[in-house]
Protein backbone atom coordinates (compact mmCIF):
# COMPACT_ATOMS: atom_id res chain seq x y z
CA UNK A 1 0.00 0.00 0.00
CA UNK A 2 1.47 3.42 -0.72
CA UNK A 3 0.24 6.95 0.58
CA UNK A 4 -2.02 8.73 -1.10
CA UNK A 5 -3.27 12.63 0.08
CA UNK A 6 -7.73 12.34 -0.63
CA UNK A 7 -8.64 15.95 -1.46
CA UNK A 8 -10.77 16.25 1.05
CA UNK A 9 -9.52 14.97 4.26
CA UNK A 10 -8.95 17.77 6.56
CA UNK A 11 -7.00 16.64 10.33
CA UNK A 12 -6.76 19.01 13.35
CA UNK A 13 -3.53 18.22 15.57
CA UNK A 14 -2.66 20.00 18.65
CA UNK A 15 -1.67 19.03 22.48
CA UNK A 16 -3.81 18.70 25.14
CA UNK A 17 -6.30 21.76 25.58
CA UNK A 18 -5.23 23.73 22.56
CA UNK A 19 -8.55 24.17 20.97
CA UNK A 20 -9.23 21.80 18.39
CA UNK A 21 -12.51 20.48 19.58
CA UNK A 22 -13.24 24.77 18.90
CA UNK A 23 -11.78 24.95 15.88
CA UNK A 24 -13.67 21.62 14.76
CA UNK A 25 -16.96 23.58 15.47
CA UNK A 26 -15.93 26.52 13.65
CA UNK A 27 -14.67 24.42 10.35
CA UNK A 28 -18.44 22.73 10.82
CA UNK A 29 -19.94 26.23 10.60
CA UNK A 30 -17.99 27.12 8.03
CA UNK A 31 -19.00 24.25 5.79
CA UNK A 32 -22.03 24.29 6.64
CA UNK A 33 -23.13 27.32 5.84
CA UNK A 34 -21.84 26.56 2.77
CA UNK A 35 -23.68 23.30 2.03
CA UNK A 36 -20.87 21.25 1.76
CA UNK A 37 -21.76 17.08 3.06
CA UNK A 38 -19.05 16.56 5.52
CA UNK A 39 -18.48 13.92 8.26
CA UNK A 40 -16.81 15.20 11.67
CA UNK A 41 -14.93 12.63 13.32
CA UNK A 42 -11.74 11.96 16.63
CA UNK A 43 -9.26 9.88 16.90
CA UNK A 44 -8.79 7.34 18.73
CA UNK A 45 -12.51 6.55 17.69
CA UNK A 46 -14.64 7.04 14.77
CA UNK A 47 -16.56 3.71 14.84
CA UNK A 48 -18.00 1.96 17.74
CA UNK A 49 -14.97 -0.72 17.26
CA UNK A 50 -12.43 2.20 17.59
CA UNK A 51 -14.11 4.19 20.18
CA UNK A 52 -13.98 0.72 22.31
CA UNK A 53 -10.14 0.73 21.74
CA UNK A 54 -10.06 4.23 22.17
CA UNK A 55 -11.25 3.66 25.79
CA UNK A 56 -8.64 0.65 26.51
CA UNK A 57 -5.98 3.60 25.89
CA UNK A 58 -7.58 6.01 27.99
CA UNK A 59 -8.80 4.56 30.93
CA UNK A 60 -6.96 3.46 34.06
CA UNK A 61 -8.69 -0.01 35.61
CA UNK A 62 -5.91 -1.97 34.69
CA UNK A 63 -2.41 -1.83 34.31
CA UNK A 64 -1.08 0.77 32.26
CA UNK A 65 -0.07 0.08 28.61
CA UNK A 66 4.00 -0.37 27.60
CA UNK A 67 4.36 2.26 24.58
CA UNK A 68 4.43 -0.14 22.33
CA UNK A 69 1.17 -1.86 23.02
CA UNK A 70 -0.73 1.88 22.63
CA UNK A 71 1.30 2.35 19.95
CA UNK A 72 -0.97 -0.63 18.09
CA UNK A 73 -4.16 -0.21 19.94
CA UNK A 74 -3.46 3.48 18.32
CA UNK A 75 -3.39 1.84 14.46
CA UNK A 76 -5.85 -0.82 15.14
CA UNK A 77 -8.22 2.16 15.95
CA UNK A 78 -7.06 3.79 12.90
CA UNK A 79 -7.49 0.78 10.86
CA UNK A 80 -11.00 0.66 11.77
CA UNK A 81 -11.41 4.34 11.43
CA UNK A 82 -10.28 4.91 8.04
CA UNK A 83 -12.08 1.39 6.66
CA UNK A 84 -15.39 1.75 8.18
CA UNK A 85 -15.96 5.26 7.79
CA UNK A 86 -13.64 8.26 6.55
CA UNK A 87 -12.87 6.40 2.48
CA UNK A 88 -16.88 5.41 2.77
CA UNK A 89 -17.26 9.36 3.23
CA UNK A 90 -14.83 10.37 0.69
CA UNK A 91 -16.43 7.63 -1.58
CA UNK A 92 -19.45 9.13 -1.69
CA UNK A 93 -17.90 12.82 -2.76
CA UNK A 94 -18.23 14.03 0.98
CA UNK A 95 -15.09 15.82 3.37
CA UNK A 96 -13.92 14.47 6.54
CA UNK A 97 -12.74 16.35 9.04
CA UNK A 98 -10.90 14.38 12.06
CA UNK A 99 -10.01 15.82 15.64
CA UNK A 100 -6.69 13.92 15.50
CA UNK A 101 -5.06 10.86 13.02
CA UNK A 102 -1.84 9.52 12.57
CA UNK A 103 0.58 12.74 12.95
CA UNK A 104 -0.61 12.35 16.64
CA UNK A 105 0.86 8.60 16.53
CA UNK A 106 4.36 10.40 15.61
CA UNK A 107 3.97 13.06 17.91
CA UNK A 108 2.52 11.34 21.36
CA UNK A 109 3.65 7.50 20.67
CA UNK A 110 7.55 8.61 18.42
CA UNK A 111 8.29 12.07 20.13
CA UNK A 112 6.78 11.90 23.26
CA UNK A 113 7.16 7.65 24.22
CA UNK A 114 10.54 7.25 22.13
CA UNK A 115 9.66 4.46 19.55
CA UNK A 116 10.87 4.36 16.61
CA UNK A 117 9.31 6.79 13.90
CA UNK A 118 10.23 4.11 10.71
CA UNK A 119 8.35 1.71 12.59
CA UNK A 120 5.50 3.96 12.80
CA UNK A 121 5.88 5.27 9.30
CA UNK A 122 5.69 1.19 8.36
CA UNK A 123 2.51 0.84 10.27
CA UNK A 124 1.39 4.44 8.57
CA UNK A 125 1.94 3.30 4.92
CA UNK A 126 0.49 -0.43 5.47
CA UNK A 127 -2.35 -0.14 7.71
CA UNK A 128 -3.17 3.58 6.97
CA UNK A 129 -2.58 4.28 3.46
CA UNK A 130 -3.53 8.16 3.17
CA UNK A 131 -2.80 11.30 4.34
CA UNK A 132 -4.59 14.19 4.71
CA UNK A 133 -5.06 17.29 2.01
CA UNK A 134 -4.41 19.85 5.12
CA UNK A 135 -3.59 19.55 8.63
CA UNK A 136 -4.28 22.24 10.92
CA UNK A 137 -1.47 22.48 13.85
CA UNK A 138 -2.70 24.18 16.81
CA UNK A 139 0.80 25.06 18.38
CA UNK A 140 0.66 26.48 22.31
CA UNK A 141 3.15 26.71 24.74
CA UNK A 142 2.23 23.20 26.83
CA UNK A 143 1.46 25.01 30.17
CA UNK A 144 -1.29 27.13 28.47
CA UNK A 145 -3.03 24.11 27.07
CA UNK A 146 -2.52 22.36 30.77
CA UNK A 147 -4.45 25.61 32.48
CA UNK A 148 -7.14 25.27 29.94
CA UNK A 149 -7.82 21.77 30.77
CA UNK A 150 -7.64 22.26 34.55
CA UNK A 151 -11.50 21.62 36.01
CA UNK A 152 -12.60 19.65 33.12
CA UNK A 153 -12.56 16.81 35.79
CA UNK A 154 -10.44 13.55 36.09
CA UNK A 155 -7.03 13.41 33.99
CA UNK A 156 -7.17 10.28 32.02
CA UNK A 157 -4.20 8.28 31.26
CA UNK A 158 -2.65 10.32 28.96
CA UNK A 159 -3.28 13.46 30.31
CA UNK A 160 -1.71 12.60 34.07
CA UNK A 161 1.88 12.61 32.04
CA UNK A 162 4.65 14.43 33.12
CA UNK A 163 5.50 18.14 31.50
CA UNK A 164 8.64 16.65 29.69
CA UNK A 165 6.21 14.41 27.79
CA UNK A 166 3.76 17.20 26.53
CA UNK A 167 7.11 19.41 24.94
CA UNK A 168 8.46 16.01 23.44
CA UNK A 169 5.28 16.18 21.39
CA UNK A 170 4.44 19.78 21.12
CA UNK A 171 8.25 19.31 19.29
CA UNK A 172 7.18 16.27 17.47
CA UNK A 173 4.29 18.24 16.05
CA UNK A 174 6.37 20.96 14.75
CA UNK A 175 8.88 19.08 13.27
CA UNK A 176 6.14 16.99 11.24
CA UNK A 177 4.85 20.69 10.25
CA UNK A 178 8.26 21.87 9.35
CA UNK A 179 8.93 19.26 7.09
CA UNK A 180 5.42 19.19 5.20
CA UNK A 181 4.88 22.33 5.00
CA UNK A 182 2.54 22.17 2.22
CA UNK A 183 0.27 19.97 4.07
CA UNK A 184 0.50 21.80 7.68
CA UNK A 185 -0.71 25.10 8.70
CA UNK A 186 0.73 25.82 11.89
CA UNK A 187 -1.79 27.69 13.99
CA UNK A 188 -0.97 30.09 17.34
CA UNK A 189 -3.16 28.72 19.37
CA UNK A 190 -2.48 31.11 22.11
CA UNK A 191 -4.32 33.48 20.38
CA UNK A 192 -7.94 34.20 21.37
CA UNK A 193 -10.19 31.71 19.96
CA UNK A 194 -12.07 33.92 18.12
CA UNK A 195 -8.62 34.89 16.09
CA UNK A 196 -8.06 30.68 15.85
CA UNK A 197 -10.95 29.96 14.67
CA UNK A 198 -10.64 32.91 11.75
CA UNK A 199 -7.20 31.91 10.77
CA UNK A 200 -8.60 27.77 10.67
CA UNK A 201 -11.61 29.21 8.84
CA UNK A 202 -9.59 30.81 5.83
CA UNK A 203 -7.23 28.74 5.56
CA UNK A 204 -10.35 25.96 4.77
CA UNK A 205 -11.88 28.30 2.37
CA UNK A 206 -8.43 28.27 0.67
CA UNK A 207 -8.58 24.44 0.14
CA UNK A 208 -12.09 24.78 -1.10
CA UNK A 209 -11.46 26.96 -3.13
CA UNK A 210 -8.33 25.03 -4.65
CA UNK A 211 -10.21 21.61 -4.99
CA UNK A 212 -13.24 23.41 -6.35
CA UNK A 213 -10.52 24.62 -8.93
CA UNK A 214 -9.30 21.32 -9.95
CA UNK A 215 -12.24 20.16 -10.83
CA UNK B 1 14.84 -5.54 18.28
CA UNK B 2 16.27 -9.21 17.01
CA UNK B 3 14.44 -12.18 17.98
CA UNK B 4 15.72 -14.63 20.57
CA UNK B 5 14.69 -17.69 21.99
CA UNK B 6 14.46 -17.82 25.44
CA UNK B 7 15.06 -21.73 26.91
CA UNK B 8 12.30 -22.12 28.95
CA UNK B 9 9.37 -20.62 27.05
CA UNK B 10 6.68 -23.39 25.46
CA UNK B 11 3.29 -22.63 23.36
CA UNK B 12 0.90 -24.54 22.13
CA UNK B 13 -0.85 -23.84 19.06
CA UNK B 14 -3.68 -25.19 17.06
CA UNK B 15 -7.03 -24.72 15.75
CA UNK B 16 -10.52 -24.58 17.44
CA UNK B 17 -11.09 -27.22 19.84
CA UNK B 18 -7.91 -29.22 18.88
CA UNK B 19 -7.37 -29.85 22.44
CA UNK B 20 -5.03 -26.75 23.30
CA UNK B 21 -6.56 -26.60 26.92
CA UNK B 22 -6.21 -30.25 27.69
CA UNK B 23 -2.78 -30.26 26.78
CA UNK B 24 -1.95 -27.67 29.19
CA UNK B 25 -3.68 -29.12 31.99
CA UNK B 26 -1.47 -32.23 31.21
CA UNK B 27 1.75 -30.11 30.85
CA UNK B 28 1.11 -28.89 34.10
CA UNK B 29 0.56 -31.92 36.08
CA UNK B 30 4.09 -33.17 34.62
CA UNK B 31 5.56 -29.64 35.74
CA UNK B 32 3.69 -29.62 38.92
CA UNK B 33 4.81 -33.22 39.66
CA UNK B 34 8.60 -32.33 38.72
CA UNK B 35 8.78 -29.34 41.53
CA UNK B 36 8.92 -26.93 38.41
CA UNK B 37 7.90 -23.42 38.47
CA UNK B 38 5.83 -22.21 35.92
CA UNK B 39 3.72 -19.64 34.59
CA UNK B 40 0.28 -20.59 32.45
CA UNK B 41 -0.95 -18.08 30.61
CA UNK B 42 -3.23 -17.68 27.20
CA UNK B 43 -3.10 -15.61 24.18
CA UNK B 44 -5.00 -13.36 23.49
CA UNK B 45 -4.54 -12.44 27.04
CA UNK B 46 -2.07 -13.07 29.89
CA UNK B 47 -2.80 -9.49 31.61
CA UNK B 48 -5.66 -7.71 32.73
CA UNK B 49 -5.22 -4.88 29.75
CA UNK B 50 -4.15 -7.80 27.47
CA UNK B 51 -7.27 -9.87 28.54
CA UNK B 52 -9.83 -6.46 27.29
CA UNK B 53 -8.14 -6.57 24.18
CA UNK B 54 -9.13 -10.11 24.08
CA UNK B 55 -12.88 -9.21 24.69
CA UNK B 56 -12.92 -6.52 21.83
CA UNK B 57 -11.48 -9.18 19.37
CA UNK B 58 -13.48 -11.61 20.35
CA UNK B 59 -16.98 -10.01 21.32
CA UNK B 60 -19.97 -9.59 18.45
CA UNK B 61 -21.30 -6.48 20.19
CA UNK B 62 -19.69 -3.89 17.76
CA UNK B 63 -19.22 -3.94 14.07
CA UNK B 64 -16.71 -6.77 12.85
CA UNK B 65 -12.80 -5.61 13.05
CA UNK B 66 -11.38 -5.54 9.89
CA UNK B 67 -8.78 -7.96 9.23
CA UNK B 68 -6.04 -5.63 9.65
CA UNK B 69 -7.56 -4.08 13.15
CA UNK B 70 -7.35 -7.81 14.03
CA UNK B 71 -3.81 -8.18 13.48
CA UNK B 72 -2.62 -5.12 15.49
CA UNK B 73 -4.92 -5.61 18.49
CA UNK B 74 -3.33 -9.22 18.45
CA UNK B 75 0.06 -7.81 18.69
CA UNK B 76 -1.02 -4.71 21.05
CA UNK B 77 -1.99 -7.46 23.45
CA UNK B 78 1.11 -9.88 22.97
CA UNK B 79 3.05 -6.49 23.32
CA UNK B 80 1.74 -6.51 26.79
CA UNK B 81 1.58 -9.87 27.37
CA UNK B 82 5.69 -10.41 26.38
CA UNK B 83 6.67 -7.27 28.89
CA UNK B 84 4.25 -7.87 31.89
CA UNK B 85 3.43 -11.28 32.17
CA UNK B 86 6.25 -13.83 29.80
CA UNK B 87 9.76 -11.61 30.17
CA UNK B 88 9.37 -11.05 34.01
CA UNK B 89 8.71 -15.08 34.68
CA UNK B 90 11.58 -15.97 32.13
CA UNK B 91 14.12 -13.44 34.21
CA UNK B 92 13.06 -15.10 37.66
CA UNK B 93 13.94 -18.30 36.63
CA UNK B 94 10.25 -19.55 36.11
CA UNK B 95 8.89 -21.72 32.72
CA UNK B 96 6.58 -20.25 31.03
CA UNK B 97 3.90 -22.58 29.32
CA UNK B 98 0.94 -20.18 27.16
CA UNK B 99 -1.75 -21.21 24.86
CA UNK B 100 -1.15 -19.84 21.46
CA UNK B 101 1.45 -17.55 20.68
CA UNK B 102 3.23 -15.33 18.06
CA UNK B 103 2.49 -18.49 15.48
CA UNK B 104 -1.27 -17.88 15.94
CA UNK B 105 -1.00 -15.03 14.32
CA UNK B 106 1.08 -16.07 11.39
CA UNK B 107 -1.99 -18.64 11.14
CA UNK B 108 -5.17 -17.08 11.32
CA UNK B 109 -4.84 -13.53 10.00
CA UNK B 110 -1.58 -14.66 7.54
CA UNK B 111 -2.92 -17.58 6.47
CA UNK B 112 -6.51 -17.54 7.10
CA UNK B 113 -6.79 -13.70 6.56
CA UNK B 114 -4.48 -13.07 3.65
CA UNK B 115 -2.79 -10.92 5.33
CA UNK B 116 1.21 -9.87 4.17
CA UNK B 117 3.41 -12.38 6.40
CA UNK B 118 6.09 -9.98 5.98
CA UNK B 119 4.86 -7.46 7.73
CA UNK B 120 3.26 -9.89 10.77
CA UNK B 121 7.34 -11.19 10.89
CA UNK B 122 8.13 -7.29 10.89
CA UNK B 123 5.46 -6.72 13.75
CA UNK B 124 7.27 -10.12 15.61
CA UNK B 125 10.67 -8.58 15.43
CA UNK B 126 9.91 -4.91 16.62
CA UNK B 127 7.59 -5.76 19.29
CA UNK B 128 7.66 -9.32 20.16
CA UNK B 129 11.39 -9.92 20.16
CA UNK B 130 11.14 -13.95 21.26
CA UNK B 131 10.00 -17.19 19.69
CA UNK B 132 9.62 -20.30 21.59
CA UNK B 133 11.96 -23.18 22.87
CA UNK B 134 9.14 -25.82 21.85
CA UNK B 135 5.95 -25.29 20.01
CA UNK B 136 3.63 -28.23 20.25
CA UNK B 137 0.99 -28.10 17.33
CA UNK B 138 -1.98 -29.64 17.66
CA UNK B 139 -3.05 -30.75 14.24
CA UNK B 140 -6.66 -31.90 13.52
CA UNK B 141 -8.73 -32.03 10.64
CA UNK B 142 -11.32 -29.08 10.81
CA UNK B 143 -14.47 -31.07 11.14
CA UNK B 144 -13.22 -33.02 14.26
CA UNK B 145 -12.14 -30.03 16.18
CA UNK B 146 -15.28 -28.22 15.41
CA UNK B 147 -17.10 -31.39 16.30
CA UNK B 148 -15.86 -31.00 19.73
CA UNK B 149 -16.29 -27.58 20.14
CA UNK B 150 -20.66 -28.01 19.24
CA UNK B 151 -22.30 -27.36 22.42
CA UNK B 152 -20.27 -25.15 24.22
CA UNK B 153 -22.56 -22.02 23.71
CA UNK B 154 -22.58 -19.09 21.25
CA UNK B 155 -19.97 -18.91 19.16
CA UNK B 156 -17.54 -16.04 19.57
CA UNK B 157 -16.47 -13.93 16.32
CA UNK B 158 -13.86 -16.28 15.01
CA UNK B 159 -15.54 -19.55 15.91
CA UNK B 160 -18.32 -17.91 13.26
CA UNK B 161 -16.08 -18.55 10.43
CA UNK B 162 -16.25 -20.60 7.40
CA UNK B 163 -14.75 -23.75 7.36
CA UNK B 164 -12.38 -22.75 4.20
CA UNK B 165 -10.98 -20.01 6.68
CA UNK B 166 -9.99 -22.57 9.10
CA UNK B 167 -8.60 -25.20 6.13
CA UNK B 168 -6.53 -22.26 5.89
CA UNK B 169 -5.73 -21.74 8.90
CA UNK B 170 -4.71 -25.58 9.58
CA UNK B 171 -2.20 -25.49 6.45
CA UNK B 172 -0.65 -22.48 7.71
CA UNK B 173 0.61 -24.05 10.81
CA UNK B 174 1.49 -27.26 9.17
CA UNK B 175 3.87 -24.54 6.72
CA UNK B 176 5.27 -23.34 9.97
CA UNK B 177 6.00 -26.28 11.06
CA UNK B 178 7.71 -27.39 8.14
CA UNK B 179 9.94 -24.44 8.12
CA UNK B 180 11.25 -24.94 11.49
CA UNK B 181 11.16 -28.30 12.47
CA UNK B 182 13.50 -28.34 15.43
CA UNK B 183 11.52 -25.80 17.12
CA UNK B 184 7.86 -27.71 16.44
CA UNK B 185 6.66 -31.14 17.53
CA UNK B 186 3.29 -31.40 15.63
CA UNK B 187 0.90 -33.93 16.94
CA UNK B 188 -2.01 -35.73 15.94
CA UNK B 189 -4.59 -34.79 18.12
CA UNK B 190 -7.46 -37.10 16.66
CA UNK B 191 -5.88 -39.36 18.52
CA UNK B 192 -7.68 -40.15 22.10
CA UNK B 193 -6.85 -37.21 24.56
CA UNK B 194 -4.30 -39.55 26.87
CA UNK B 195 -2.35 -40.41 23.91
CA UNK B 196 -2.04 -36.98 22.41
CA UNK B 197 -1.30 -35.66 26.16
CA UNK B 198 1.32 -38.29 27.07
CA UNK B 199 3.33 -37.45 23.35
CA UNK B 200 3.11 -33.46 24.48
CA UNK B 201 4.59 -34.56 28.27
CA UNK B 202 7.37 -37.01 26.26
CA UNK B 203 8.32 -34.56 24.03
CA UNK B 204 8.35 -31.64 27.51
CA UNK B 205 10.11 -34.47 29.58
CA UNK B 206 12.65 -34.29 26.27
CA UNK B 207 13.30 -30.08 26.78
CA UNK B 208 13.81 -30.56 30.35
CA UNK B 209 16.00 -32.88 29.96
CA UNK B 210 18.09 -30.88 27.53
CA UNK B 211 17.38 -27.93 29.39
CA UNK B 212 19.11 -29.47 32.14
CA UNK B 213 22.24 -30.77 30.65
CA UNK B 214 22.85 -27.46 29.11
CA UNK B 215 23.71 -25.61 32.46
N1 LIG C 1 -7.83 30.08 21.77
C1 LIG C 1 -8.34 29.85 22.99
N2 LIG C 1 -8.15 30.72 24.00
C2 LIG C 1 -8.62 30.46 25.23
N3 LIG C 1 -9.34 29.38 25.56
C3 LIG C 1 -9.55 28.48 24.58
C4 LIG C 1 -9.09 28.66 23.25
N4 LIG C 1 -9.48 27.59 22.50
C5 LIG C 1 -10.15 26.77 23.33
N5 LIG C 1 -10.22 27.31 24.57
C6 LIG C 1 -10.84 26.69 25.75
O1 LIG C 1 -9.86 25.78 26.27
C7 LIG C 1 -10.50 24.56 26.64
C8 LIG C 1 -9.94 23.42 25.78
O2 LIG C 1 -10.36 23.65 24.43
P1 LIG C 1 -10.74 22.41 23.49
O3 LIG C 1 -11.60 21.44 24.23
O4 LIG C 1 -11.22 22.95 22.19
O5 LIG C 1 -9.27 21.82 23.32
P2 LIG C 1 -8.88 20.39 22.70
O6 LIG C 1 -7.60 20.59 21.96
O7 LIG C 1 -10.02 19.82 21.94
O8 LIG C 1 -8.63 19.56 24.02
P3 LIG C 1 -8.49 17.94 24.12
O9 LIG C 1 -7.04 17.66 23.87
O10 LIG C 1 -8.91 17.62 25.53
O11 LIG C 1 -9.42 17.34 23.11
C9 LIG C 1 -11.99 24.78 26.47
O12 LIG C 1 -12.49 25.17 27.71
C10 LIG C 1 -12.07 25.89 25.43
O13 LIG C 1 -13.23 26.67 25.57
N1 LIG D 1 -7.80 -35.83 21.80
C1 LIG D 1 -9.09 -35.59 22.06
N2 LIG D 1 -10.04 -36.45 21.66
C2 LIG D 1 -11.34 -36.20 21.91
N3 LIG D 1 -11.81 -35.10 22.55
C3 LIG D 1 -10.89 -34.21 22.97
C4 LIG D 1 -9.50 -34.39 22.75
N4 LIG D 1 -8.81 -33.33 23.27
C5 LIG D 1 -9.77 -32.51 23.79
N5 LIG D 1 -11.00 -33.06 23.63
C6 LIG D 1 -12.28 -32.45 24.00
O1 LIG D 1 -12.59 -31.53 22.97
C7 LIG D 1 -13.09 -30.31 23.51
C8 LIG D 1 -12.13 -29.16 23.13
O2 LIG D 1 -10.86 -29.38 23.80
P1 LIG D 1 -10.02 -28.13 24.34
O3 LIG D 1 -10.90 -27.18 25.06
O4 LIG D 1 -8.82 -28.69 25.05
O5 LIG D 1 -9.58 -27.53 22.93
P2 LIG D 1 -8.90 -26.10 22.66
O6 LIG D 1 -7.92 -26.35 21.55
O7 LIG D 1 -8.35 -25.57 23.93
O8 LIG D 1 -10.14 -25.28 22.17
P3 LIG D 1 -10.23 -23.67 22.03
O9 LIG D 1 -9.71 -23.40 20.66
O10 LIG D 1 -11.67 -23.36 22.21
O11 LIG D 1 -9.38 -23.10 23.15
C9 LIG D 1 -13.20 -30.52 25.00
O12 LIG D 1 -14.51 -30.96 25.27
C10 LIG D 1 -12.20 -31.64 25.28
O13 LIG D 1 -12.54 -32.44 26.40
MG1 LIG E 1 -10.96 17.96 22.09
MG1 LIG F 1 -8.68 -23.74 24.86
Amino acid sequence: MTLSTPPRLITLEGGEGAGKSTVLAALRGALEAAGIEAVYTREPGGTPLAEQIRGLMLDTHHEPAVAETELLLAFAARAQHVRATILPALQRGAWVVSDRFTDASYAYQGAGRGLDLDFIADLERRVVGIRPALTLLLDVPVEVGLQRMRGRGAADRIEGERNDFFERVRQGYRDRAAAEPQRFEVIDASQPADAVAAQAVARLRALLAATEAAR
